[in-house]
């Protein structure tokens, strides 16, 4: 009895169409296809393939993990894992948001979010194997040549070929201005790249015919530290430019990491031995492309921790509806059975209402940060395009970090619910709670995410992106002045976006001082922000039950969790808050030896 | 390059004798062998058996793991753990605490505790072997009649023989009064066993040559639920009335629990099918002498979380020495290097911190548990036997909570300064985090601790060992007024204790119009009892480092530590009792189907 997975199509309807209006922002960027047929089309027929093909392989991954072939450097996926790739890609699932131009769908990205939960909620290790395409995709429709595009976007697109990126060397991680492969350029033009990669997601695999790695090098000529980096596409079968497939590039998987989970996925060390590459874009400047790419991998990951939290609190759910244990406190609420099922018990419920309160809440902020993705694109005007990237540059960091660390506690919670049954590898549970734990750590750990809004988005960018969400706050509190249902979530939203603005100028005006008090101040105002832009996305969520159709009990559902999330979550604020306010001054040194 | 351990006597020390005054209290207890000069000498000698021989086999344990033989159900430990367990009961180690008269070396129960520390941050799954003697040790000891004493207890101290604690069944872990185990009185005065029992701890394995276990069943008679429960002593080989060992009992290991960590722990399924065993204590009591040992093994595992995160701080304190990425932001460090380490990273310093606040305070926490124990069964008089009762009662369940719950956190932490790193094995920080992952779970979840603090404690009690700690705190806060360096705790301390009355009487208030609100504030109510008591710990060790002899760098780092628990861990009171506040009506029903 592994856990399950039901994908939650009329929450995800509910947070994208009638929480955030997705239908009509749509038609409005110039999706007319994205109808609401077509995408309830797209929402049932990805459900039933995450369901019924990768959730029965989650627990096969786990326990058969990736295998090498020393000799020849191969990998072996989980059973199934080749053939579910095929099926997605006969799908066209590879393509669903890439332009029509090469071969894509053209669907908004947004769109193409609730799959992404689905699969990650279904198989996170079979999804990084595809996940990394898309970041491929983009640097290449970005910044590639007209001749790249054609040779790799197609087959990226058509999901005959999977993508990597090649960033982390064994010295740099976060500091990559510290790195060291090396490209040197041919008379053809082409580039041989040396160098030693690791921690590259399916880096190498059986799935697809090759595989196109977006590699960060170093030009002969480069200058020192992070302004001497270029981005380079490294195919694993050498392609030329009239796209035609070649021989064997010297690209070789040296080894699998052992990790604590997503065993499925291929976590390799990648070995350039002069291997053929192309330049994409500007020499020195592959950093600001890879960034590009980082941000929208940065939402993906924040939706892998969303996934994850969904399924364990779907488990935890039905299994405190079968687990019978003690009576409840008034008395017993099944009296024809031996106990009560543990869920009539407060401290269960906390447990529950807590992921249910992150994820549902959660699921909002996260397609809310996609659909910034597709204003900041395709909106009307520049200043309408400046709006939302301001706004997705500020979120990107808060939605990354936050769900992917309320991953990390809604898998303990739902695991919790299980008491020692959930420790035991058979429930699934422990499972769930260990693919969580990577999600904190890779595109930027937390505090790399909450030095990145603190340092970059608040300090350098002046805040842009906090006016935005200020600003909506306030004129969705003043349109429903009055609401009565609205009212005792609105007089703590306005308070809160008040202490916010309060709290960010306050740091602001110590950072000038002393540097490190950004830094100091950094992950707990990241959280800080986390639970006040949850309390707005709460609010707008009970505004939307009652504006809708949807049955009374829906409504109040909505209602009671709102109502849960402001009693019991939205005070961490008050921790963070004061964390923030003690400054550098309660960080004390620690000596370096 | 596996995780590494060195005991940290120095600090252990500190605790026991500076903060808590241990070796007063052991001559006033009538303890006159337990003398600093001995103390020491136990402590040096358990450090060297456990940096040396335990540690090396811990990821030893975690990758082998225990092997069933379903042909004849033994089970085999990783190798090393014999051989180490040898070493350990040749070394006198499982009788340190136990009573002269029965071969042990009649040391205090808290002179213990660094020793159980050092085990379960060196090996927790290699310490969960002889944990378990101790609960069946103390049951016998309390409850078992002459001849069980002689026949079971001398070979349990001498290390001969280990124990086990057999209460839960597939159907009931936490609400035992669902069991059915059946023991049938024979002719003879002894009972044959039939049932099944899972989660057994060290149920079989290859260490010894028999095994005790201490198990709770149902006499023909017995009335329905916990009341008609009673408890047995079954050995794996039968045992006569003269001690002799004799033919293998009907007992046996069904099969190994797959399990999230604690790899090298031998968690079985033990199937009794007619096995010879003895009641111990009066029939239908056996509940209340289970919980006599329940007592002493969560404080214990308490220590299991302590260590835990003692052991994962120490590697990420090196990591962080060690890993060279980006600059500070006030400018260079450490200019002569490629970057600076990370540790100058403000956001790393306070993973950092936090570690090292909950273990050091958490360490005079535990201590002083343990010290409870002794004072409970040897104090002066009545009056101070029952203080010291009170007070244990009300702390036991929030230092096995805190300290496991911090335990998870504290590995989390750790793992985290790791970055990508963290999540290989090789590094051995992942383990960390999967073997903490139990300790919340066994020996009663965080939900029921905060049950047993909330509704026995408080409710039931009456807060009388609250009254004990409010009255410590204040009598410390007037002894030490005026004193600068203690002047900026106190303050808060004095807050916060008023608080903490004031929280519990609204809560006992509340709980009189519905039964519900116990449950509803329970966990709150104990995390923020935890907290409130570390700050009073902490303000105590800055005391007692300013009286000691100690260098001015230690006084400094204590109060450093200090400042920083107060500024950013103590806050989350904050959120704590804000929860409490919102009471059951925060809470929501959730639907039963």
């Amino acid at each position: 009895m592994s856990s399950s997975y039901k994908a939650p199509l009329d929450d995800m309807r509910f947070a994208l169409f009638d929480v955030l209006g997705a239908e009509d922002a749509f038609q409005r960027l110039g999706f007319t296809d994205a109808t609401r047929d077509i995408l309830d089309a797209v929402l049932e027929e990805g459900a039933r393939f995450c369901e019924t093909v990768l959730a029965p392989l989650n627990a096969v991954g786990d326990t058969h993990g990736c295998t090498l072939d020393k000799d020849t450097g191969a990998v072996t996926t989980p059973p199934g894992f080749k053939e579910a790739y095929a099926q997605y890609a006969e799908g066209g699932w590879a393509g669903l948001v890439s332009p029509v131009e090469f071969g894509g769908q053209g669907l908004p990205h947004a769109a193409g979010v609730p799959m992404k939960e689905m699969i990650d909620a279904a198989n996170l290790s079979w999804g990084n194997f595809p996940l990394l395409s898309h970041g491929a995709t983009e640097a290449l429709l970005q910044h590639g040549e007209d001749w790249q595009k054609q040779a790799f976007l197609l087959p990226l697109v058509e999901g005959r070929w999977t993508g990597t990126m090649c960033l982390t060397e064994p010295h740099c991680g976060t500091d990559l201005g510290l790195l060291k492969t090396r490209a040197e350029p041919q008379a053809d033009g082409s580039y041989h790249l040396t160098g030693t990669k690791i921690f590259i997601t399916a880096g190498e695999h059986d799935m697809t015919e090759n595989i196109v790695h977006l590699v960060l090098a170093r030009l002969p000529d480069a200058p020192a530290g992070s302004k001497g980096i270029s981005l380079f596409v490294v195919p694993k079968f050498k392609v030329g430019r009239d796209g035609a497939m070649g021989d064997a590039n010297a690209v070789r998987c040296g080894s699998l990491e052992h990790k604590m989970g997503i065993h499925g996925s291929a976590t390799c060390v990648i070995n350039f031995d002069g291997a053929e590459g192309y330049l994409v874009g500007q020499p020195h400047k592959g950093l600001m492309g890879m960034f590009t790419m980082m941000n929208t991998a940065r939402l993906a990951v924040g939706l892998q921790g969303l996934g994850l939290s969904d399924r364990a609190l779907q488990n935890a759910l039905r299994y405190s509806r079968e687990r019978l244990q003690m009576r409840a406190a008034g008395g017993p609420v099944c009296p024809d059975k031996p106990a009560d099922p543990i869920i009539v018990h407060p401290d269960v419920r906390r447990m529950l209402l807590t992921c249910k309160a992150l994820v549902e809440g959660g699921r909002v902020m996260g397609y809310h940060g996609a659909l910034l993705v597709d204003e900041a694109h395709h909106g009307a005007d520049a200043a309408a395009r400046q709006r939302a990237d301001d706004f997705l540059g500020f979120m990107t960091p808060i939605v990354k970090a936050c769900l992917t660390e309320w991953g990390i506690e809604c898998t303990y919670h739902a695991l919790q619910c299980f008491g020692g049954h959930g420790y035991i590898a058979e429930h699934g549970m422990e499972q769930l709670a260990r693919d969580a734990r990577i999600t904190t750590l890779y595109e930027g750990t937390t505090g790399i995410q909450a030095l990145d809004l603190m340092g970059r988005k608040v300090m350098q960018l002046q805040g842009a992106g906090l006016k935005v969400i200020l600003g909506e706050i306030a004129a969705f509190c003043e349109a429903h002045a009055g609401d009565a249902t609205l009212a005792p979530f609105l007089a703590p939203l306005v308070a809160k976006a008040g202490e916010w603005q309060q709290l960010t100028m306050a740091i602001g005006k110590r950072a000038t001082a002393n540097p490190d008090e950004v830094g100091a101040a950094a992950y707990d105002y990241l959280m800080y922000s986390g639970y006040v832009a949850l309390a707005y996305w709460w609010a707008r969520s009970v505004a939307a039950a009652q504006a809708s159709d949807r049955p009374q009990a829906f409504k109040d559902d909505k209602r009671d969790t709102a109502t849960f999330y402001f009693a019991r979550i939205l005070p961490r604020t008050l921790a963070h808050a004061a964390a923030i306010e003690s400054g550098i001054g309660g960080l004390p040194v620690l000596p370096l030896e």
